[in-house]
């Protein structure tokens, strides 16, 4: 993974724009260079490696999901009203809403521009990948608004919603890789399932963090209590208790009250219809349908490790 | 150009998303059906028309760029803090700030989609020309809110902003139906041209007509005026003007006065500056460079003459 994330960094530092109207451009190269974990283009690279091809040709397309990536960051940030991205102020704090929404635009027209380094089958089949996977993700942030505003979730739309919002483009990473190293279709399909089962699986992980995790996971824990959000355990939680369980939850969502004491209210709760377990179940499925896919790809049995330990790692929070 | 419209309105009609989330797509469905004139998608199917190609074909082009067109105007209306378009309630004000961003965001990712019923060297053309012409709108854009900030706009980079943010699409527009007829590329290059100046003489002649229009123009006249607009009358006056002249300039667009008087007397000034007749030789100068780019297309008279009635009756504003 090092290596790969080295060749990016190093590929990403030549990229620097130098071009008109500043106001545009500054914003793109201050948030493309707020870091990250860089795993979608490293996603890309690998994944072209997988399939024995050159993956300094897969540079361009990484370079594009990153933009990508970075540009639904931007808009997203706004969305969320966020201060800080990474520890740094997000685009439309340091700058204003106008810059915000109009280096996101750019952006978003410079990552598809990238792919034009491609030609021929494989330039459409990118072309093709990237639009639908970007509308998916924009269809996955109106649903999480839209979640606000609901008091119920079915948990089907919850699973699309993550699917949407991130998962896709995980997968769509993995196989653009696949599409420029000219791998079968068929290997594509794993792969982007592959990715996308990963996905759901992070996510879900990340619910579970949040509210079971302890001070590792680098966020506040309670948080998505705190905020209300409706995750994998509300959503169970709600679907599970009784009527007077339910009501509590309800009630404690809603309620303005000491923020320690609510946490632990709704975590008793949580752990009273055993979603902890539940939830851990569904992770450990997820998981396990992302290794499936791995196994049918018509690579070898090394790389099918590498595959896999790439997804303990991430699993792990190592990656 | 009717028979154009009509044969595009008929198309649009059948392209109604009944897709989820509904608050993404309504907006859109909502944005798309206000109406307009429709000329960029109209001149895409009218060139392709002129090169010969079946004008059909070239429908998703055309409404690949009315889509993108109104991507634009769902978010310059949020930085513009604008309320109504076309005598309708805009995006985010009859929804919200989030709507109008993700909205637009699908909208412009959808309208790249549009070219995927292309293929070979017309698709990595058309979305080369798209992806150029996007980012070149957004720099326009970018360039319009500066001017906001600046108190000397050299008309330079006036020219420039005007038309990155409006010409370059009516270039792209003609281009892209010249580009699936398979035009040659000198020809695509002449009819980009045409479009270009053709639509840097439109926008002068917005200029010329907010301020010395008369009521027919179906605008207040002395807007730009009154919101201290940056136009070509704006900066001349200030290039050509005696120091008292420009000091009484400068004061008339920073102080708050009678919105009457304050037209009045910056209309007197231009006037003695001859600017009406300065403004009006520029629109001429432009009008003439279209035309003349004309001239060298590889198309029979009738049709020269047909796109030559074509940018006449645009400058008459009765097409």
């Amino acid at each position: 993974m090092e290596m790969y994330r080295k060749a990016f960094l190093a590929y990403l530092d030549k990229q620097k724009n130098k071009r008109e109207p500043e106001n545009l451009y500054v914003p793109i190269d201050y948030i493309m260079g707020l870091g990250g974990k860089r795993i979608r283009p490293v996603l890309v690279l690998m994944s072209c490696d997988l399939f024995e091809g050159d993956f300094m040709e897969a540079m361009e397309a990484a370079l594009s999901v990153e933009m990508f990536h970075n540009f639904t960051l931007i808009h997203d940030d706004i969305m969320d009203r966020a201060d800080l991205r990474r520890g740094h102020q997000t685009v439309h704090k340091k700058w204003d809403l106008n810059t915000g929404i109009l280096s996101g635009d750019a952006l978003m027209i410079m990552s598809n521009q990238r792919l034009e380094h491609y030609s021929g089958e494989k330039f459409k089949a990118l072309i093709s990948l990237y639009n639908k996977t970007a509308l998916e993700v924009c269809e996955g942030q109106q649903l999480d608004v839209d979640f606000e505003q609901m008091l119920d979730v079915p948990l089907s739309t919850y699973i699309k919603m993550i699917s949407y919002k991130t998962a896709v483009l995980v997968g769509a990473s993995l196989k653009m890789g696949a599409i420029i190293a000219e791998a079968s279709l068929d290997d594509q399909k794993k792969l982007y399932d592959f990715g996308l089962n990963l996905g759901i699986a992070f996510q879900l992980q990340d619910d579970y963090l949040d509210t079971f995790g302890n001070n590792d996971f680098g966020k506040k824990i309670g948080g998505d209590i705190i905020e209300g959000k409706k995750t994998f355990l509300y959503i169970k939680a709600l679907e599970l208790s009784n009527d007077e369980d339910r009501t509590k939850l309800l009630n404690l969502f809603s309620a303005e009250q000491n923020e320690n004491e609510k946490i632990s209210e709704v975590k008793k709760l949580f752990l009273k219809y055993g979603l902890d377990a539940l939830l851990t179940k569904e992770i450990e499925d997820y998981t396990m349908m992302a290794f499936k896919d791995i196994e049918g790809l018509s690579i070898d049995s090394s790389k099918k490790l590498t595959l896999k330990n790439f997804g303990l790692g991430l699993m792990n929070r190592k990656t």
